[in-house]
């Protein structure tokens, strides 16, 4: 028989998302999805009636005339601006399900930055939350003119206040379709949602995540969190607060379902206090997010009326202190970390334990939650010097994180020497300094970017920050490289110290006090910055964090003059 | 940036199966292997261990000169004939891992039949156990041409006895080999496995599985049994007892190791009183086979003397008898159903729990667990009739099960007929007639070409089997459909009565005996066989199933002299 006689009768199963949910609806019809806003009533919808409703936006989004994409081709773009709730994650099936990318608009961007992404994206459908983003409306569609109809969401019946001068739905009409039938045929090398970098250097840089990558993710995922200590299981109870409009909220979405949780909630937009309640009245015991979001759920003033102690929660994002680490398990919550980036979908890694650490001691244990973790199933990863050799896996020389998988940004759009940058010899570069143990566990140690350069050594900015941020003096720290006449660069220290030291804190104090990690051995001697300037505040990206690319060119000459 | 720009760094990541032996040794690097062989010694190798063999194994393989495939096209064929051994393991990697096809020579079949499958399929090199087929390599080394070379093991370090005429190399060679540094990069689609169905119907059909299929069809499985009852974790010490021969031991060597499972033991050449020592001594909790395995681990004379209550078992290749299910559960053991085919890689379904069964009585959850069971990830499953419509979810109305999923046959090896058949309407068609329950749960019914097809309805006759069975004077039964003027087929039931019954068991006996059946509602009444017959003895297959072809041929005017 010849390839193309084989080629007419033989099915060639693609790896596309409706799998996804046409796995999990037949496998777990009768589990359970609450919605549940703050200050709003809960819905709850089984996995069945979910799937219903997610054939119903697809029918209706097919409707609006949107293109599917093909193999590394982006269709039709739908925009969604909206917090976590059953409506986004309807569009997080329905939209990649007819071949659309589902673009997900982070809310937390500044509205200039908004536009200037959805600009760059050029979605034909915005689905926006008018109770929240209203406002955004009218600037939006003056500046994106591919949008053709908006669709608005509202949980208190809310209408649009003007005339927009585009197509309007309400999204209660995508829920009144025909539900579709049968989902399109897709390659499962085509674009499903498309994804902006935050971008701290510069504008935002656009990519997709293809359908092949989502699932593939999915399924890692769902393995990974299987192991100890998290032991992923039927009987969790998972809430998403990873917000839906940050890579794909790391997947969640889909790999709770996959993973059959006999309940998954969305509590709508963040609101700590609810989200407590929550916590406690629906049992959950699973979840995961940015630091930030473990430190609300611990110091709001609700949190020590509420049992948190079936709760496990994967850090990500950002680096888990060891101190929000104890003040979970204090709390009796078990808490591990893990990692990744937006052009990875994002999840490389994730800090699960393996049979040889059953017997550790809790301190031994922590040391593992704390790194950045092991590889997830279909991840590859090294770290690497400049020359892209593996650096030595002693836990202490600093590398690049270069990986492979098959849930890989292929191409920044509109951006080829980025993309070249990023995929050298085969392995996609992740900007990511890291330290790699001889158990094949990996800690991020510094942005590379912010990893100072002395003497062809690296100084890891983040530790030394760590450090000097737990001087009683210290309210906030920034570690930069400046150049050096000797070394390159050498490190110097910015402080921002507390009001009560504000007159009295100096140079030796801060050197002095490291000194004492120099002799307790945990940092070698010449780290210690040059130079500690004091100041009374520190600039910040859009995002809140240090804006170290503008103290770097202010303390440029500080060292030559 | 253009594709072919961008195509010339990114990199393509393909599921081959050397990405599941690099995260294992990543991900478990101490985990352990025991190797067991009855009357030998234990040998234990760990996780990382293990991958050193299979890159030393690989690199002696590619020293041979053995040619890659391609996307849908088999490489060079290395034969294996041996019993579930590390070794046999090792080639479970290697092999696949340097783009060759993993040949499994099915140890049960007639040396003429083993003869006829290495013919066809041409294998350049062959591994086989000296110890027991020894005897094999003279007739095997004068039908089969295209081998080149023989690779001997033996776990006694016994020498080929006499000159073969063909290069002889002791497997102890290969290991001595320096390790493989970089599989060689492979297309995903190319075949890793050959293997041949049992083929009840005429000789044994060739096929082949790709890495793809296995790489998902590992994810798959691994999440699958995740799900309760069996609950697979890393506490779990597996036995692989499913003969490597058959069909990749449904896929345990690479699912076992996949969800990082404490230990992972083989034991060689199957002796069960061997075999329940090493369930006891190393603390087996994890295993799988046909009932017949099942049968002899609690069968056995030693068998009563061990604790059984740790272990968990699933049970597929043939339907798992009622009886048995609660000889294992008196034992304490948790027992489930899997199906699948040797075209399916195989695993379609397994009979896990969901969240919904979480309270069902155990007479409830037996009944789910003596179903065929419900699809794992990325398998798509229907019961159709014969113009591929889909058949009521009833519970009762017989169909044949029709499956999509990345690990199908694409075609049987020089048989168009057979592959045009199977590939009916973008479905494979399994051959196994099946009832199709409101909860998606499936249970087969029997061989579709078993079905005794009535009046236009389907008959199963193992359903009848089993009833006829649990009638105190049968010792072995068969039903099967004969040719009728006016239903088409009725059903006839031959009958092997007990010795002590054997002069005084009549056809009304067992009429009136199935009736019982009807008044409780649990067959209906047209069921009821149109003729009884009572026989020494039934025809066997080559495996040891029941002949219904010489059945039906011997009967076929029963009902119409």
């Amino acid at each position: 028989m010849t390839v193309s006689e084989v080629k007419s009768f033989f099915y060639d199963f693609q790896l596309t998302m409706d799998k996804i949910l046409d796995y999990v609806v037949t496998a777990f019809p009768n589990n359970e999805i609450v919605y549940w806003p703050p200050g709003g009533s809960r819905v709850l919808v089984t996995f069945s009636q979910f799937a219903d409703r997610v054939r119903r936006v697809a029918a209706a989004l097919m409707d609006l005339g949107l293109r599917p994409g093909k193999a590394w081709e982006l269709g039709s773009k739908v925009a969604v601006l909206e917090w976590n709730t059953l409506r986004y994650l309807d569009l997080y099936y329905a939209i990649p399900s007819i071949g659309a990318a589902l673009f997900t608009v982070n809310a937390m961007l500044a509205p200039k930055e908004i536009i200037y992404t959805m600009g760059v994206a050029k979605p034909e459908v915005f689905v926006v939350n008018i109770d929240y983003f209203e406002p955004l409306l009218k600037p939006i569609l003056d500046n994106v003119k591919s949008i053709k109809a908006v669709i608005y969401m509202s949980d208190r019946g809310k209408q649009p206040s003007q005339d927009y001068g585009v197509r309007m739905i309400p999204y209660e009409d995508l829920l009144k379709h025909e539900p579709l039938r049968e989902f399109p045929e897709i390659d499962e090398r085509t674009p499903a949602t498309m994804l902006f970098t935050s971008g701290t250097t510069g504008p935002p840089k656009g990519g997709y995540h293809t359908h092949r990558g989502l699932v593939l993710h999915t399924l890692s995922t769902a393995l990974a969190v299987k192991n100890p200590p998290v032991n992923a299981s039927q009987d969790d109870v998972a809430i998403v607060l990873v917000p839906m409009y940050h890579v794909h909220a790391w997947g969640w979405p889909w790999s709770t379902m996959l993973n059959g949780h006999k309940k998954v909630v969305y509590p709508g937009r963040f609101d700590w206090g609810h989200i407590l309640r929550l916590i406690h009245e629906e049992g959950i015991t699973f979840s995961a997010g940015v630091p930030t979001i473990l430190y609300n759920i611990l110091n709001h003033p609700d949190s020590p009326k509420y049992d948190l102690s079936r709760l496990k929660f994967i850090v990500g994002g950002a680096a888990l202190p060891e101190g929000l680490l104890k003040a979970a398990q204090a709390r009796g919550m078990t808490v591990i970390s893990g990692y990744g980036l937006t052009e990875t979908a994002p999840v490389l890694t994730i800090a699960y334990l393996r049979p040889d650490h059953k017997d550790l001691s809790p301190e031994k244990k922590n040391e593992i939650y704390l790194r950045t973790g092991i590889v997830i199933p279909l991840v590859q990863l090294r770290v690497v010097d400049e020359q892209d050799r593996d650096v030595p896996r002693d836990g202490k020389t600093i590398g690049e994180i270069a990986v492979r998988s098959p849930w890989l940004f292929r191409e920044y759009i509109g951006d080829p020497e980025k993309t070249r940058n990023a995929w050298r010899n085969g392995w996609f570069h992740t900007g990511d300094a890291a330290v790699w143990f001889p158990d094949n566990y990996v800690k991020i140690a510094d942005r590379l970017k912010d990893v100072i350069k002395s003497g062809g050594e690296w100084i890891p900015s983040l530790r030394l920050e760590d450090i000097i941020s737990t001087h009683p003096g210290v309210n906030l720290v920034a570690v930069v490289g400046v150049p050096h006449e000797k070394w390159g660069e050498r490190p110097i220290a910015i402080i921002v110290p507390k009001p009560s030291y504000e007159s009295r804190l100096t140079e030796d104090d801060i050197k002095n006090y490291l000194m004492q990690f120099v002799e307790k051995g945990e940092i070698p001697k010449w780290w210690i910055p040059d130079k500690v300037i004091f100041v009374k505040e520190l600039p910040l990206t859009s995002t809140g964090k240090v804006d170290k690319k503008i103290l770097r060119d202010q303390y440029k000459e500080v060292l030559s003059r």
